[in-house]
């Protein structure tokens, strides 16, 4: 065996100990009794110190040396042998008593910010979310002088490689732009249109999730590969060949399911749509958040919210929960859940003003890890960004800087993954449309194969090839910018 | 930290890496969708191997012999370093290349036998089995040089520490010889008595379920730290906080996974009551699989068969699956549950016939390892056997040497633990009742406190402190043998 086969052999080895931990936190969030919590919270440990251990071995750095001193020509394996060092490098960046402290830090801030949250007391969480920001920074400084960034550039690239927050700015001002007026116009076209009529009754649990396997598996997902099971905070994981996703029912009404469990098809689909020729492999792992969120939201925003798909779904929605059958039209559903409003809460936003509440945090958190923002500014911070962007402001911090767990838990750099999903699955579909003009069509039978085809191509089966900015542009043909997504709203929220 | 406490940390994260493979175990009979098996086939065997790289290093080796110049004085110390020694060479005497070479030769037998057994084709699967009893001899032999013992002694040893044939070899005669007198004369008072009146009707699955939880609460199992549910083969896997057992329900009847999540329900408990201070260390898990079935058979058969027991369960059916109530009364139970015939399926024996079973076995494998006893042979010494033992004859290889998959599948040296553990739970309930003579009278009520009480402190806190032989010595006052089992179906079989 050559260097560079021997790192293949420590790497699939990697990954699949991480396999191990995927399937492990899937049980914990989903089947664990309460009482298997400490034990758990053990086993993830050793086997995360062990996935450090053994990328951070000696012989798998002189075998990296070596096999770079002859890169191999396939362009699969080079980029991979690229990843490789870049997961080197991350993982020995970063001493191990800092590692340690960051995570001691984020657990007992993040136990904090649970009882803060609801009694809306920032000045309670305040000392240990400066803990948590003080030791993200130290490691986002070390990190940055390891790959030639700065300290913010170098969070994001653990969750988006090659995104600098230079390229998100411009794109996140134009949106910004678009939606000082959008939003208005959006508000009187649906005060005109008026209100949606309530789909009522009960939505009894066993028939939402019933329905939501059929859904899932008519728009490809191979339930030979996959469960779908319940749990508090719905989420894809497990592993590409046996995926779990979950979601969470109420009896009162049955959109959150259903478009939750799309969304998480999407991530789904991604991930069983990955090269098996390099499962396991750095180059045969999805390429980054805001290419996974791209695929979740093509399946929930751009298809499930489109009209196509609402006059197939309207049918499937009658059969499942009985009713009168206008309340199913195509035209009721789209006044349903493409609602516009300007919420204080992340989750619950729309579409349109999603994007703000994501630009708000992404200008937050770069200021704070610059140090430009002090932890005890970040409520006035907060509430003024959310007034320039939506015009409103928060109440209490609870609907404010509270509201998020990320910052808490000790994430920095995630937020733009979001948007940059959003408005990459908008740019992806207007590709998609121009490849494939039939897509459309096919949608209002039902049928996402069109759709399913093109994206395996175009994205899934690229693993991690190129990484997201030229996966865009090999897709797309164009970097990722924020056109083709306020084109998008434009066509289904301001056009009369 | 000196060198008895790394050994502590090392044996404690390689127990933790055990931790999550039985986690992944469970998730893949119970939860796994099929196409997830071959990646978690690659699990599980990364972990393995990462549990013999941590437990065959050379710095845990250093440390043994460091800590062994000046051993502990602390008993529990002191067993915890000698069972390390013993788990280390365990690891260390087959060579890499046996162990991949007897894994493979059994995963291949496995597959053959599956085949061969429906069809009762002995001969298909011979070749495969001469090669896993070759390589199985042969690990025998390494094992057994490495201890110092026998090679049969040695595989016995990997099941339950400390038991030889020589002690077992005797207590298997006594009970054979009771059998030759004990079986007629059970078949006579059965027949004298009449059948039992069967239960008829449908016990619905949930019905099952729920009753099943119910008595196994009853019985101190907590849900806390615990789950039930279904399975092909039913189990109790997980680990000692987060406790994982499994049924599977017949809507024909409902004694089989009664019994069976009873008899899960006491392996549960053993390890739910195993010593805290001294989880994930050698000394701290069950004593052995003997140890471990003499709690599930303690449950099952000495509590849950019982007249005492039968007369609460009664009622506890009755309100479950309704009916006329005469059926319910312990009499009655306890014909349906203590039916005593003459057949050739292990797994389908009673109580009294069971021990044949596993005599016969425990007969023709340690021939087999001795090389006393060609593969070709085992047909004819099988039947020839069985006829010996019970009178009667297998009529075909299926019923016969085909029926179990554990010489297939490559365990020899397990058998004798069903027995030994059977005849440990009449030891053990004999000495409970001399010690707690109200035992019965609370099982009457339902009440199994003052047994679990009893048996929490003589057996489950004892640990791997004793191994098997010492531990009976220590809860029962005289070392393992057949008469307190005799005794016991004396007073259930032998008495009108």
């Amino acid at each position: 065996m050559n260097a560079y086969d021997r790192l293949i052999a420590r790497f699939a080895r990697i990954a699949t100990v991480g396999e191990a931990s995927a399937v492990l936190g899937w049980d914990a969030s989903v089947m664990m009794p309460s009482g298997g919590a400490a034990a758990r919270g053990d086993q993830l440990a050793v086997l995360s110190g062990l996935i450090h251990e053994l990328t951070t071995a000696t012989a798998l750095s002189d075998d990296l040396a070596e096999a770079e001193q002859t890169p191999p020509s396939d362009p699969w394996a080079a980029a991979n042998l690229r990843l490789m060092r870049h997961r080197y490098l991350q993982s020995v960046a970063l001493p191990a008593a800092l590692v340690e402290a960051r995570s001691r830090a984020s657990s007992s801030c993040e136990a904090i910010w649970r009882r803060a949250r609801p009694a809306s007391d920032f000045a309670a969480v305040r000392p240990a979310l400066e803990e948590v920001v003080r030791l993200t920074r130290e490691a986002a400084v070390a990190l940055g002088e390891a790959f030639g960034m700065t300290p913010y550039d170098a969070l994001m690239d653990g969750f988006q490689r090659g995104v600098r927050a230079t390229d998100v700015e411009p794109i996140f001002a134009d949106y910004a732009t678009f939606l000082a007026t959008a939003l208005p116009e959006a508000e009187a076209i649906q005060a005109a249109r008026g209100p949606g009529r309530p789909l009522r009754g009960l939505f009894p649990v066993a028939a939402q999730e019933a329905l939501c396997q059929r859904l899932s598996a008519a728009a490809g997902l191979d339930y030979h590969h996959a469960r779908l099971d319940r749990s508090a905070h719905p989420f894809s994981g497990g592993t590409p060949t046996d995926i779990r996703i979950t979601s969470r029912y109420s009896e009162d009404e049955c959109f959150q399911s259903l478009m939750g469990v799309m969304h998480e098809t999407g991530h789904a689909l991604y991930e069983a749509g990955l090269p098996p020729r390099h499962a396991r492999q750095p180059v045969g792992e999805a390429a980054g958040m805001a290419a996974h969120e791209s695929q979740s939201l093509l399946i929930e925003q751009q298809v499930c919210r489109s009209a196509a798909y609402l006059s197939w779904l309207g049918p499937q929605l009658h059969g499942a929960f009985g009713g009168e059958a206008a309340i199913y039209s195509a035209a009721n559903l789209g006044r349903l859940l493409r609602h516009v409003d300007r919420g204080f809460i992340r989750v619950e936003a729309n579409e349109v003003t999603y994007p703000a509440h994501v630009i708000l945090r992404f200008r937050l958190e770069r200021a704070m890890i610059a140090g430009d923002l002090p932890v005890a500014d970040l409520p006035d911070a907060w509430n003024d960004g959310l007034r320039a962007l939506l015009g409103v402001t928060p109440p209490d911090d609870r609907r404010g800087c509270l509201q998020d767990i990320h910052w808490y838990d000790g994430a920095f750099g995630y937020f733009p993954s979001y948007t940059l999903g959003a408005m990459a699955a908008a740019q992806l579909m207007e590709a998609l449309r121009r490849d494939v003009p039939e897509v459309d069509e096919a949608i209002t039978r039902g049928d996402l194969s069109p759709l399913l085809g093109w994206v395996r191509q175009k994205v899934h089966a690229c693993g991690n090839l190129m990484g997201f900015n030229d996966l865009m542009r090999a897709a797309t043909g164009k970097p990722l910018d924020a056109k083709a997504f306020e084109a998008h709203l434009t066509a289904r929220y301001l056009t009369v």
